[in-house]
């Protein structure tokens, strides 16, 4: 039987595991229950697995014949969202929910376990199933690496449901899909005294200010208006009260870009316009910056191999361009170790009012696409597998 | 008898006293121990009082001959610092102090109290007591009022113990002394949104930073040099997270100034920056602005009655210039009510090590200046009286 | 024989031409020496014009065989601009030189000309000659159009020689390949006095500082950053004397960008933050704004035709990726008339030191590109009329 | 006789030399007529002189006792501006008008020279006359110095007539009357490119702005509120074209300020700022800083001698407290080499419409003060040679 018929079969099976981990959400790094519940699905299909990265679990279905290695990757975490949904299947866990899909993609990943199960006679080579905790936070990845999970594989293969895309479409171009995420916070030095004698001191709150304003020409004037680049200082706390001179200033940003060149000169020019700014009003600045997650960069041919899945499943149709996205992902982390694609897979229908953006409280999905998401993983991995 | 010498009998009485207060500071408004020391040394002078304000005094000591009426004043409250001094009379209320010598002004017009006490006989009208609470919270002089502190009064004395000033010397001059104080809070509404999408919201971070710099202009472009003119933004909060586009921003300020022409056009520039800065990018402002503390100034005929009340005690080299303070009293409001006159008092002194500024954890005075300040205390009333 | 090969016969002349050309350079619409050399070509070769647009000239080669119309687009305007090249072709106009590569342009329409001439008999349809005056001031299409240029034309090709593209390389990629350029400018109205006195006037210099910096957050906070724009403001000249307190500032400025979206949204937001930066201040702030040039937004289907056009010149390998460039060129005028494509070729060549950016006193083309134009401009010629 | 009799005797002799002067203004440097007519008055009185600072005069009445010099000092220049006054006696000269009332000042001290000149017999002492060019460029002061004009000198006396005084008032209060005037400029250089590649080069529009930004803050924060303190850029020229990134601009300034302390801090602020906001942005900046002209200090005891005359003149009531004046006056260069006064003597009058301030084209003197000015000029003489 084919890939298409197989995950049709499994659809109702999937449908009900995603709906069971919608209801019982877990903070990144504590996916107890969920991966609880991985490792009994693999159990009754028989499939080995390692636990990793924590909460994490590695699976290996094994193919008759011999051959390359092609990992599949659901990660499993959820956020701290309180839902507002009012679906039999609501977050039962207070302040936790969802919000992101990650439910459907753990669901989706066993689904094709049990798809690939059941075609293992016709598998060249080895199909690896990682389910990873902490994508949210960015270190899942990183820890389901250390412990094994890129082992031996060709190539890696992940989904992110989304619902900018409509039910039926999915997006797999090749080059850059996700942003780079870098994390910086910037604590300007003052010097405090009486609001009443600004002379006497040094204030933190002009200081970080005008900084604020000079870093808005990183984007405007200093980089190249073809490369998309974000740089946010999403939060800036100066002084303590009223009458005070503020001594110090604490900024928390992050910026976006794609383009790896870019992160040869962001914390540099970060670096220069704070210690410059600090030090024309007098002050001080340190800078700490961190790059947090790498730019999903799909590779061309396996990009193409995707493609080749995506119209297998859902016809010439099926595919469709779609922007990048400013958001990161550490699936990132897994593409340094081998060539690989994340899809795109729509859920968005505006009749199943399933349109809400990511990590808002009304996201849902439509759960057709767990059948295509399902069908999708399992037609890679044969692409994968067949054609090398 | 004359003042000096009776202020010179009363000086280990009051350095005791101002020790007492020292050791037992007390929060604004709960002035509670101070005030019952206080009645308690009324009672032994036999000088009768009423309760005002709150925990304040009002005390009466009236003349054999009949007269005008002048009101000697003394504020008791405390701050909210941990002292560092290592002294005796160290302050044994954890995390209050009296860093601003209000111990010291309780303990001199007691002083005062005793020594005009005892020239009754020759007192021309009567010397009304007026110790306040609440001086630092800028709303204790208000209360006295209401509960009749200025009624009948002819004219009113303060002063301020000031460690700017050296041992010995007194400053006393006509005019503004001390500044009004208004506070201003400003609210900028943006929207809120992902860090990677600055254009879906609206940045609250970046409009603050630039409304902060366009206040600056207040100063530097919209008010003659001549006016002293202090706008400080003491605290500036804006946003919740590193990622998260800052959907709020929080200012809060003070000004300051001695021109009452000032008041009349301050709020308004505040507003108009803020209301257009927001406007200019896409947010809103919204601003609450008030009046706490008029400026004190020194009515000309009471500051000279005041210097040759200096020179008496001190002689002509006791008078010295000191230039006007950025700091608030609401001293300020008895002078709406009668002509008085505020004299800062010196107590700084380098061999003594009390040169701290006010507010200081080591703040602390040269303790011959409270013989100093109770014969100004009394010597003011005579002059007032005898020449009325 | 096909177009190859007639366009190898032609090279010398074109080259020859290109040269000519070059020795003359000739000011936005005073083409007037070019106009008439480009007469005498058509002229020799037999094939009819008109006059248009000033000192443009509209020609059409009618093929033997009825079909569509195409229309084949040159620039032939120079710059002021002092060259630097040391050729014996070198500009004998004193500051004007052909650093944009229009010298080549109408030298390869002419080639092209000449090898559609020759291909009359098959030629299944007409063939426009577009050869326009004034591409550097923005305003020679619109007059060419307004004379007829696009009247009954079925789709347009264009080329720009390009030295950031190596030569045998040529972009035609669809979609938006050159930038819209809005122009813009502001006048901010403050109150001018003596420079000791700013609380009397309104100063110009800092309101229009504050809007410039601003001005930034247009493109670093509220156009989404997927949408290549640039905002600049190139000029601004505030006050008259160091002395004297600036009445007025002036701004002028230039905005690039692709999508057809942003047209919409920025000179709002220009408007907005100038009239808020300057009201703020107690200024006020005139803005003119106006949309000079569209952007070149290619046909797919004409793309499609192009690329199949390159090919057949330079094999598979003549493709090449471009970026979009932030440029404008209002060869989008006619695209609004037609469909059609701008193609860049190649003109880059380390060796022969022609990599030197447009515009520069330096600028040169490795002039095998002439050859390469010439065959690009008939074959899409025959490419579209033979399809159609 | 008394001065005061005297004045009145030269009245309209002194109204009729202003008048003259008046029709005749010459520039800064340039006062060739003015000087010519000054010896020709001197000569008359017999009264020696030597040509100093190019168009100057240097007179000597010397008194028959022996005793100290007294310096009384004109400026004779005029200004740039086109009259606009309907008077008999307009300006003759295109283009410049006496605004500033030095046509006055010049002949107010050849009415004293002849009211000292009738006194000579009782004079104790000399008077030197000081007749000055070029005060309103700053430098005519110092080349008097230079030839002499203050050799011998024990105290110096200067009169401005000021319309902002009532008539029949004089102010000569101790200490700053009128203020420092510093120049700077600063030349930012950023890197020039095409308007729409920001990214290639530096803008230095950005950088000047973000410049005059934080330079507001040396008044608003870095100086006390206390300190009457002006920083003014009053030119600012950045870039040459609305679509061509500015390479370099300019900014051109004034700072005032009285209190020499400033002196000492306030160049090192500026180019704090100007290197620092440069080098946060990429770019360079040179700063030039010029003290131009020192503050006026009206010396304590010369002050108290010149309040002594003016009660003689005027009685009590013609003493006036008024405001430190911004602008500058190089009077403060005589006042390096002797202690000295500067009165400034009011000639405002509603009726007359005497009203408009300095350098406006419809300023003009009640010339009532002109009998003043004399009698004031002839009295400090005399008060300050009698008691010393």
């Amino acid at each position: 039987m084919d890939v298409k018929t197989l995950a049709k079969e499994v659809k109702d099976y999937v449908i009900e595991l995603r709906r069971e981990f919608h209801m019982y959400p877990e903070r990144s790094g504590e996916e107890f229950r969920t991966s609880k519940r991985v490792k009994e699905e693999l159990d009754k299909l028989g499939i080995p697995y390692i636990a990793a990265g924590g909460t994490g679990v590695i699976a290996t279905i094994s193919g008759r014949k011999p051959g390359k290695t092609v990992a599949l990757r659901a990660d499993m975490d959820a956020l701290e969202v309180q839902e507002k949904n009012d679906v039999p299947y609501r977050s039962k866990n207070e302040g936790l929910m969802h919000a992101c899909g990650h439910d459907g993609h753990t669901a989706m990943l066993l689904g094709a376990a049990k798809v690939l199960s059941a075609m293992r006679e016709e598998l060249k080579g080895n199909v690896r199933l990682i389910f990873q905790p902490a994508e949210e936070t960015a270190n899942g990845a990183v820890k389901m690496i250390e412990d094994g999970a890129m082992e031996g594989v060709d190539s890696i293969f992940g989904i992110h449901l989304w619902s900018g895309l409509p039910i039926g479409k999915v997006s797999v171009e090749a080059g850059p899909r996700m942003a780079a995420v870098d994390v910086f916070d910037i604590t300007v030095q003052g010097k405090g005294g009486h609001g009443s004698a600004p002379h006497e001191g040094v204030d933190a709150v002009v200081v970080a200010s005008n900084m604020v304003m000079a870093l808005q020409t990183v984007v405007s004037r200093e980089l190249s208006p073809l490369e998309p680049v974000v740089v946010t200082v999403g939060k800036l706390v100066a002084g303590t009260r009223f009458n005070v001179l503020a001594s110090e200033a604490k900024l928390e940003g992050t910026n976006r870009y794609f383009n790896p060149k870019i992160k040869d000169v962001l914390p540099a020019a970060i670096e220069r316009i704070a210690k410059h700014v600090a030090a024309g009003f007098r002050a001080e600045a340190k800078v700490n910056y961190t790059f947090a997650t790498s730019p999903v960069i799909n590779d061309p041919e396996c990009s193409r191999i995707a493609a080749t899945a995506v119209k297998k499943i859902l016809g010439e149709g099926g595919l469709m361009e779609y922007e990048k996205v400013m958001g990161g992902e550490d699936f990132a982390e897994y593409l340094k170790k081998a060539p690989g694609a994340l899809a795109l897979v729509g859920i968005g229908n505006e009749q199943k009012q399933t349109i809400y953006p990511h990590h808002h409280p009304n996201f849902n999905m439509d759960e057709d696409a767990l059948e295509i998401g399902v069908a999708l993983y399992a037609q890679y991995a044969l692409e994968f597998l067949c054609n090398n």
